[in-house]
């Protein structure tokens, strides 16, 4: 009981982020089923029941844990955080199936799944096109993407806060459950040989986008009804993943715009 | 003859930018024509018949002057650089009539005008999706355009280097120059009613791109043959300028690509 007086939620200065510290504050949050995006935990932090219990928990619930040096946790508070800080989320995640179920609604809906997209000025740059282009939603991964924080929310010119942004925990179910609701799977890859006009992007569609090093993972890809590129005139044929997003997104927003094409 | 031994060209380790400093390695420079990216002058170098002089032949070769603060310089060398510093070019520069020539040789080409883009990430970016885009070069005006640094360099993913970048000292001019050598002028602005879908890319075509802040000149606009924009789907309606130059650019390359449109 004393400790919840504990759960002290303070606002970073710096990076407007909100957390929580402490063992007692954070295993009630916990039980409390409050959201955690992630949680920082201080290196070789195993030993006692409290950490071993911790982790599990964490575990459990597939909040990403970072291991990381006692002054890690010392720069963002002065407090006696115990070795743990939690990060609480900037915005309000919905499930996937709200995501489609909003799209549904539209006559021409299309969804944006970032397979991996670890830079948050291109999460940030690629929301605000999303945003721009009508995308019903982002589809991220819990594990391995760029945070929700206030760098990619600066970048994308406050657009993750207006678009609906979805964590899944596997990527591949995700698509099989958008597959299923009628979504037909593009993948806008560099190794694609179809250019992306070729594509039908009139009916409700899924754009895949792959990280800045590994592009699309296999299994995504194996998914796809379509893979599809950017077709490169110049020499050094790399576009940033931010402007290969942007490109596929308006081409969607050509064909569903009906205008007069030359 | 004593001060050409002085003519001292250090390459700066963190900016890997090329420098002259002193008064008179930089007056021989200038005998010399050495081509001059900008110079930093201390401020307050007003006194004495040197400073004037230095002044006066910098404003007759419309280069770029920069009055900073003395420890700006002592930043960038410790030597005795006597209050100038002068930066030389990281690409050749090539002229207006060199872009045209080269583009003429091709059937569809196209070139981009920078109206003022101050950012140099902004700035490398939209080269380098220019090259990918396979455009025949970018103009940019000598004064109020951001730098072509290691930074902008490096955001290009080295496209700065390949793609040819010509630096005009008054773009109504050089929109003169294209319309007379048969170059469609086309703006491309979020306060156009047209659609970018709407202009014929299909012959040779420049395109103006605005500044961040303030959008396009309106005397290059009143020189456009067309005004046109990339459609807004969602309610923020602020593409990045660098992903709404690239948007427009890749709709030239699918005007052009021949591919079967749905």
């Amino acid at each position: 009981m004393g400790e919840t007086s504990q759960l002290i939620i303070k606002s970073m200065e710096q990076k407007e982020s909100n957390y929580i510290f402490g063992m007692h504050p954070l295993l009630e949050a916990l039980e409390s089923n409050r959201k955690i995006e992630k949680v920082m935990v201080r290196q070789g932090a195993v030993e006692g029941n409290m950490f071993g219990m911790l982790l599990e928990k964490l575990r459990q619930r597939d909040i990403q844990v970072q291991f990381v040096p006692m002054e890690r946790l010392n720069q963002i508070t002065r407090a006696n955080h115990q070795g743990v800080i939690a990060f609480l989320p900037q915005i309000e995640y919905i499930s996937l199936e709200q995501i489609v179920e909003g799209a549904n609604g539209r006559e021409s809906s299309f969804i944006l799944i970032l397979d991996g997209i670890s830079d948050v000025r291109n999460f940030g740059a690629i929301a605000r096109s999303a945003e721009c282009a009508g995308a019903d939603g982002i589809i991220i991964p819990a594990k391995g993407s760029a945070a929700v924080n206030s760098d990619s929310v600066k970048t994308s010119a406050g657009a993750l806060m207006r678009i609906p942004v979805c964590k899944v925990t596997n990527i591949r179910e995700a698509i099989y459950y958008l597959k299923q609701s009628g979504f037909s799977i593009v993948s806008a890859s560099e190794k694609a040989t179809d250019l992306i006009y070729t594509a039908d992007f009139t009916k409700p569609t899924a754009v895949i986008v792959g990280s800045e090093e590994k592009g699309i993972s296999k299994s995504a890809l194996e998914l796809s009804d379509r893979l599809v590129k950017v077709p490169m005139v110049g020499k050094i044929s790399s576009l940033n993943v931010s402007v290969a997003a942007s490109v596929v997104m308006f081409e969607i927003v050509r064909q569903r715009s009906g205008e007069k094409i030359l």
